[in-house]
């Protein structure tokens, strides 16, 4: 196989949730693609890198000619609420979902034995100065209901206990529509013991 | 979202085998990387992009600054036979599986009524010019065991009705490790028809 395909082949086989086979079909389809696909995804992901920087304040991406990020600049976000995720992916879902008017922050992972990440790669230490800055009065945690996310959940509140804010989560339960053919016993257990009146 | 992003979110999302949220996630790596992948891949695509075309002869992509793709250069691989794809994907599939050492043809797609795709979008006009060239004695088809690839297979052997070459297809059967609940009737009728005495 040409020496350029091969590199090229193995770079987006690396990305996430593409295989060796899919990136193969993906840099075919570039390639042989008359309209010149392949310069304009160049050009456009050259562009973002080089101009797309974390926001200083909440990590969130953003042009790098503004100081921060689309979220922090709109003075309709500062509501007092500060919502803590795990990457900017979760952001793109929240407000996607539009449950959320506030500002978030970014944490840039979850701690973790297995991958080794400890609390100095997340970005906590810029929380106290937020919330007083940013008159922050909640902070909503939407981490992943994981062993993961309920440790860093609980490692973050511990070194907030000095700040004077509420602290919240999201309810853990049976998700609409889930069948209980699906729903794994820890799940079922949580939500039986957490059952509603009706 | 930023508006640079979301463009690259789009451009991904385009690609074969990469949905929407797995274009997120993909731009989110890139993006997020501290050693600068999202601006190696660019270079690498743009590079790409620039310098490889379709070999004139078979349609293989190869460095534009030769006349001719690796195989077409190389005299070791004028054995006669010559095999018929549908696209670069099964060269690479064959060429992983060291089945056939001869040269490759290129249709570049398929005949489909469904898609459109008529005898004149096929690269088929110069396999009679290739036949005389490089005194090729069998045309081996590895093309989709469908009703596509057995009608595109009809017709080209058809148009080289009056060129001196032999002609062969892949065995159909039953895949080794291929378990009957698995099978579809089509296969295990055309298997038990052809099956072999032991």
């Amino acid at each position: 196989m040409n020496p350029k395909i091969e590199k090229l082949i193995k770079q987006f086989a690396k990305l996430p949730r593409v295989g060796g086979r899919a990136a193969q079909r993906i840099v075919l389809a570039l390639l042989q693609d008359k309209t010149g696909r392949a310069i304009t995804l160049a050009a456009a992901l050259a562009d973002a890198a080089e101009s797309i920087r974390p926001c200083v304040a909440c990590g969130c991406l953003t042009d790098a000619e503004f100081s921060s990020c689309e979220f922090c600049r709109d003075a309709g976000r500062a509501t007092g609420q500060l919502c803590v995720v795990r990457d900017l992916g979760d952001v793109w879902t929240l407000e996607k979902s539009g449950v959320f008017h506030g500002r978030y922050h970014i944490l840039g992972g979850l701690l973790s034995g297995a991958a080794g990440t400890t609390p100095d790669d997340l970005n906590i230490k810029t929380l106290p100065g937020r919330i007083h800055d940013e008159s922050i009065t909640e902070i909503i945690f939407v981490l992943p209901n994981t062993v993961e996310g309920k440790t860093t959940q609980h490692y973050v509140k511990n070194e907030l206990k000095n700040c004077n804010v509420e602290f919240s989560e999201l309810a853990s339960g049976v998700p609409l529509g889930g069948d209980l053919d699906y729903i794994d016993d820890g799940t079922l257990s949580l939500a039986f013991g957490r059952r509603e009146k009706i």
